[in-house]
C-alpha cells in the first residue's frame, strides 16, 4: 500500500518549501534535492498552485514559495486532494460482486481509511517541520 | 491509495470461502465469481494456504476451504501478510533525503498507518460476513 507518487511528491515539495521558507525555490532545485523528474514535478507544482498551497513568482530570480502559513496546510487535506483513487480494493466501485450483499469488507476498509485520515487531519505542515531551530539551520542548503 | 491486488484478492477469496463454508470451492469458481484471472488467483490461494488460512483437498471433487474459523482470521493480520510494501511514500526507505533531518512526514504517515491497522485488527472474517441468516442463504450460489 502506497500513496500515489503524485501525493508523495506533493507532500515533499511542501516540506521543502517549508524548510526553505525564507527564499524562492526553483523546481530544478527541488527535483535535484529529491532526485525526481523535473517534468513530473512541474505537474505537481501546478496542481499545488491551483489548490492554493503555493505561489509562483515569474521572471529572472523567480521561483515558488508557500502561499499559506505551514500551520494552515492540513496534511489530510493535501492527501485527499492529491489521491485520485481512495478505493482501497477493487470492489469499492463495483456493485456487481456476487457476495456484495453479505460482505462488510468495504465498510470495514472504509472505516480503516477514515481512521488514517483522522490522524492526517490532526497534523499541519508546521508539525511536519517541527524541529529544533539549530537542526533546521544546519539543514537549509 | 490502494491495497495491492494481491491483498484485495486474498481478502475476497477468504470472504468467498466464508460465505460458502459448508462445501469445497474450486479456484475456477472464485475466479468466475469475481471475474479475475485464475492464474493470479492460484498464487493468492497458494500464499493463503502457506499462511494457514485455507486448506486444499486434492483429487476429484476437491477444492479449497477455510482452515480456521472466521472468528480466528484477523483482517489486519491478513493485510500485513499480503502487503509486500507498507512504505506509504518513497522516502520511508530512503535515508538520503536532503531534508530528512528536519522532516517528520515519515513518522506522521507511519502513525496514520498504525491507526488504519488498529481498525483492521479489530475485525475478523466473521465480522466481514456478519449478516442476517436469510440474506446469507439467498446469496449462496
Amino acid at each position: 500500500m502506497r500513496l500515489s507518487s503524485f501525493s508523495d511528491y506533493s507532500l515533499r515539495v511542501l516540506a521543502y518549501l517549508g524548510v526553505n521558507a525564507d527564499r524562492l525555490v526553483t523546481i530544478a532545485e527541488v527535483a535535484q534535492a529529491y532526485a525526481i523528474s523535473e517534468n513530473h514535478l512541474m505537474k505537481v507544482v501546478h496542481h499545488l498552485g491551483r489548490a492554493g498551497y503555493l505561489e509562483t513568482v515569474r521572471g529572472k530570480g523567480g521561483g515558488i514559495r508557500l502561499a499559506k502559513a505551514p500551520e494552515d496546510i492540513v496534511i489530510g487535506e493535501v492527501v485527499r486532494q492529491t489521491e485520485s483513487d481512495l478505493a482501497l480494493v477493487e470492489c469499492f466501485g463495483n456493485e456487481c460482486c456476487r457476495i456484495a450483499s453479505v460482505c462488510r469488507l468495504k465498510s470495514i476498509l472504509q472505516e480503516s481509511l477514515e481512521a488514517m485520515f483522522l490522524v492526517l487531519d490532526g497534523y499541519t505542515l508546521a508539525d511536519v517541520l517541527d524541529t529544533p531551530l539549530d537542526r533546521l539551520i544546519r539543514t537549509i542548503p
